[in-house]
């Protein structure tokens, strides 16, 4: 075993340490008044209250899954390290989730207070709060690398080193499932929940009784304050750790196929990007120093700070790469690093069409505003049709970078052979990795939106009055902006790492025929067979009728995937509208502020819809790859991946950016355009900020997840699939 | 050549003189008042106005692809009968929309004078024009394949008779691509054109002046009228004249290509699917005229009575299925004929499916209208969840009677041999053409609809009174049930058809192949290759990056042209707008009937609105599938048509359900439920159904063009790939 995994252990300490560094900074700010304090508290009671029971559903679902692999694992279907890994990638991606939002809860009064004094603090200790975030998720992801890396190196007993290292990064490829499946959960029940929440409180406070966001008559404030912590904190916390470990572990395990041959080589391939992901903590570390402002700075200047952390380390990283891949001696390290510099570009290339096509200032955004001159149909028309326009730019920039990553991988051999293939593939795997390798920072802009939303909930019911408010509002249009580049690396990351999921899917068919001692269909050996062996044996090509059901099917998940949590959050939100409606109507005062409403009972309730509604969609995401495996085998499931990630990618793109649209189209006319706050334009504007909220917040970053825990699962099941299919 | 084609020159034949009876029939009919001539003469005018100047700027299309064909002759990368079957193929699909628009302008009037009358008057001179719409466009389409056929096997002059066959039949594929260009056109410029005018007449007449529908007060009005005309019936005969003619032509040339060893069943392989095409001809006749009801039917009768013609004719061509293969020796009779039953089975089960999902007779509906009583955001939002679970039936469905379908045809050939490919995508092709036999009746309910509907507008501005409205009402509901059925065999057969032009696509690569005398990418003998040789060839399997970003750029493209199609109709609705207000505004009298407003200034801005906005979508849709073949080559063109066929389907469906949904949850809400007409629930849905018009009426019809149009340009164009391609 390479000593160069005690580096990516040290990084992960590091990351940790100064997470819990910046956690304990946070937590020496003064929290405010006795009524910011209680009502953070109240917003921290029922964000855990809620996490607490979603682990438990959660925790059961880990159980049943563990021990059907346990079973497999008996019968010689799958290897019994997978139960394990497949554990600990769940409570990992959870333990990210559950500190991102403890920190989230504790840090929002804290923004709220600090930005009482100026913005600058605000920013300060909101960013500061993001960056725990970021760091716990990038820690503990190399934590549970590194150390599942050294573990399996010390106990599988394996005479052929190649063989080992392909067995260990592929058994380490499950604990991507655990994490995708804690993922999945997350983002739709922390999606449904806040969606729910927020959809509720604004229909019936905003739209019937006319009172402003956040107001504390409104009984369903503090459950929405409590979503953004638990959809738009824990449930993104968990979504970043799962693509940022996937993306390593897919490359990590193509890396040792790829480069098989060569002894010296196969460790460094593996080692490779968990290191360029190790510098790039300490890169994100030097970032977010670096993001800090003269007293009294303007927006422009605030915004200039943030993206300097940002572009700092994105150059830095690509220096390094460079470096880093030149010292460990690759004959292609100049190609190898510019598949990276492809995945970095297409991340900011994606980030910016994300920003042109939603962002106010600009004028697709600005149309779909002028759209509600003829009412909130023409609103919806107009945003639809921006969604669906939008996805070319990223389209075709994956596309671009996905030959762009493999040419450069495999030194631009344009003919298609195993060798060519297997190169390349890596080259879209460290791609990948290079895009996401500087999450610390990303993730820590990301995350430190909601905490300025909920800091700016707290002001509001605390009555700081409008000028902390304005501030809140200006750290979280801030959020808005740098989130909108957060999307690009996290879809393009996703995408990219799907198809790094669909080489190792190959791979996995080998071990699992080795294990089980089959021969291909065709009678190849697997040892000795390359990726395009197995394609031919399989029949894995585009006039196999079993392949193109197959894609049939992976396009139609995408959909109902999206229908369901769409119906999931309806439903949920019909709830809360009833409740809110209710307490108006029978709790006598509470439109004089005279009596407090009942807070507690609609986060019960969007606990309740939220854990009741996730189910459905997320079994399903789970068991439509098994099924599929079982019925069309091998091929059909090929087709299903990639029908679910090209269908599943673009309707994702397509429904971020149309919420995203409609979102910042209400702003705009509530910043006076158009008529302004309250007209009937502003009104046909909310229409579609609505109709907008699960599509940017549940379904959207829903699909990223689902696409990869699909590959995951048909990764792990392969054992299953290759004894027994109908076709 | 074989002496059956006689009888397809004959079915056609017979088609048309039926058609032309029927519509001496109808012109016998008296057309009404004064008023009800003047108001069909407007109508008749504006629809035949646009349809010349439709055609007009498809003709200048026309000729550039045309001289581009000719141009490839010449260089030997097509051959020369190409630009001239292309040219027939645009000109009979232009006049079968032409023929059956001058019928339904015609007929309107007379409807509503014979609905005066009683209902079942009233059916039958709607349903009869339909019937002439019908049986022109099965007429048409088997006159264009016959003749065809006929002259191509007089001309070519080709020693080796298996090789001559294979030749005539992907030559006359091209006029395959004569069709979808003009079909695409007539969908996406019809469809333009009657949602501008429904969403403008809607959105200033029903919603801000508050005037009933059809109201002669509304300078929109006739130009919404025109629009049923030159969308609904124009656009839909060219729509399903192309799915017809498709299907037929993808699988001759599959049927020439499998059976190419035998020279006693390739051509009757190749003349099978045109012989069912006729048999279907003769059936939908009888159904035609079993459609007949008492004086005094209820509404569940006439529907009983409609249901009787189609399900007589369905049953009637499986029987009918069964003796043709069986009386022409096909050893596989059976299987094959069980092909076509798959297909029947899978059009039926989408229809019921479809009429679930957009009934209001059913819970999914109801549950929209339920949902307008939390406002307009929550109807969108349940109408989108429904719209994204209803692709799930649809698409299993096709999955198994692609499964089915193959397998039938091939004797149940698990594995993956070239025979068992070739024979079982013939029995794919053949499912469509059985699909899709009996459209002679099958349109004529879907083509009444219009006729009702416009019937209904002429009641309203005559001032026929309630009675007679009622009527039409009833019929054009009636219309919309069965049109549900017809929506299933229409997209059903497209994913079918598409399927068959992707293998029909790499046949043309052998003939292309052999045209410019090379060799297979491998060294192979493009003459002795199969299918699977081919796919080897050209690596097209789901390892091969360039397939993955061709299907990655097809599913966009879905996207992309909804895109564009919804932003369209936005454009123009906005213009429309626009000038109702003007004209309410500034023409005195006219809200008090006392002036007449300028209809034909709305009617041409319908016009130009939909020629403008309808070149860069269909344009773009002959140009990608061009453009990919010369960046990415083979591989790329068929990720790309695989790509776009998957998620195009899927998305269409999404699409033509949720506007369906819409449609009918309003419909549900006037027919006094959920408070009824006028209510703050009937104005959500109101929005609902205006976001719905350009789901179900433009842009999801033109999906199911766009996935084949793709396939054929692909067919069309593959010399250009196969000689310049840079990957």
């Amino acid at each position: 075993m390479s000593n160069l995994v005690f580096l990516v252990l040290g990084a992960s300490v590091l990351a940790l340490a100064f997470a819990f560094f910046f956690f304990k900074q946070m937590m020496k700010e003064d929290e405010g008044t006795d009524t910011m304090k209680k009502i953070a508290l109240h917003v921290r009671k029922g964000a855990m209250a809620y996490l607490k029971q979603q682990y438990k559903i959660v925790g059961i679902v880990f159980v049943v899954l563990a021990v059907i692999f346990a079973v497999m694992a008996v019968f010689g279907l799958q290897n019994s390290w997978v139960p394990f890994a497949f554990l600990t990638g769940g409570f990992f991606s959870g333990l990210a989730g559950f500190f991102g939002m403890k920190t989230a809860t504790y840090a929002s009064a804290r923004t709220a207070n600090a930005a009482q004094k100026s913005l600058d603090k605000g920013l300060k200790v909101a960013f500061r709060s993001g960056a725990v975030m970021g760091l716990t998720v990038v820690g503990l992801a190399l934590l549970d690398i590194s150390a599942w890396y050294i573990i399996l190196n010390i106990f599988v007993k394996e005479a052929d080193a190649a063989h080992k290292l392909i067995f260990i990064t592929t058994t380490m490829l499950t604990f991507g499932m655990g994490a995708s499946t804690q993922a999945l959960f997350a983002r739709v029940g922390g999606g449904i929940y806040t969606k729910a929440a927020d959809v509720g409180a604004d229909l019936v406070g905003k739209v019937e009784a006319g009172i402003p966001e956040d107001d504390p008559r409104n009984p369903a404030t503090i459950a929405d304050n409590v979503g953004d912590n638990v959809g738009d904190v824990a449930g993104m916390g968990a979504d970043l750790y799962e693509s940022y470990a996937g993306s390593i572990l897919a490359t990590a395990a193509l890396g040792a196929s790829a480069f098989a041959g060569s002894a010296e080589f196969q460790e460094k391939a593996v080692i490779a990007p968990m290191l360029i992901a190790s510098i790039g903590v300490v890169l994100s570390l030097i970032g977010i120093f670096l993001v800090k402002t003269k007293e009294g700075a303007t927006m422009k200047e605030l915004l200039r700070a943030l993206g300097r952390g940002v572009n700092v380390s994105a150059f830095l990283i690509t220096i390094a790469t460079f470096v880093i891949l030149y010292v460990m001696g690759f004959e292609n390290w100049l190609g190898i690093s510019f598949s990276v510099v492809s995945g970095l570009v297409a991340g900011i290339i994606i980030g910016q069409a994300t920003e042109y096509y939603t962002s106010q200032s600009y004028k697709p955004t600005q149309k779909v505003a002028e759209s509600s001159s003829t009412g909130p149909a023409t609103v919806i028309i107009s945003g639809l049709g921006l969604g669906m326009l939008s996805t070319a730019i990223p389209v075709i920039t994956v596309g671009v970078a996905i030959v762009m990553a493999y040419l450069c991988a495999n030194g631009f051999q344009l003919a298609f052979s195993a060798k060519a293939l297997s190169e390349g593939l890596y080259g879209i795997g460290i791609a990948a990795v290079g895009m996401l390798s500087t999450l610390g920072i990303t993730l820590a802009t990301d995350a430190y939106g909601p905490i300025a939303d909920n800091a700016g909930g707290n002001a509001e019911m605390s009555g700081l009055g409008e000028e902390v408010r304005k501030r809140t509002d200006a750290l979280d249009a801030l959020g808005n902006t740098t989130a909108a580049t957060g999307k690009g690396f996290a879809i393009g990351s996703a995408a990219l790492t799907a198809l790094a999921l669909l080489a190792s899917y190959v791979e996995e068919i080998k071990i699992a025929l080795i294990r089980i001692g089959e021969k291909l269909p065709n009678g190849l050996e697997p040892a000795k067979a390359s990726l395009i062996d197995f394609m031919d044996a399989y029949s894995v090509n585009l006039m196999n009728p079993v392949v193109l059901v197959g894609v049939f099917v992976g396009a139609m998940m995408a959909f109902l995937f999206c229908g369901l949590t769409m119906n999931a959050v309806g439903r949920a939100a019909q709830k809360m509208v009833e409740e809110v409606r209710r307490q108006f109507r029978e709790i006598a005062g509470i439109m004089e502020g005279k009596a407090e409403p009942d807070y507690a009972r609609c986060v019960a309730i969007s606990t309740k819809g939220a854990q009741h509604e996730m189910l459905l969609p997320s079994i399903l995401a789970i068991a439509i790859p098994i099924v599929v495996g079982v019925v069309l085998g091998v091929a059909g499931v090929m087709g299903l991946l990639i029908g679910g990630l090209s269908c599943g990618f673009v309707l994702a793109v397509f429904m971020a950016n149309a919420g995203g649209a409609w979102d910042n189209a209400k702003k705009y006319i509530e910043e006076g355009n158009f008529g302004g706050k309250g007209s009937d334009n502003h009104k046909a504007t909310v229409v579609g900020d609505t109709v907008g909220d699960p599509f940017k917040d549940t379904s959207g970053p829903s699909l990223n997840i689902l696409i990869k825990l699909m590959s995951m699962v048909s990764i792990v099941m392969v054992g299953l699939t290759v004894v027994f299919h109908l076709m």
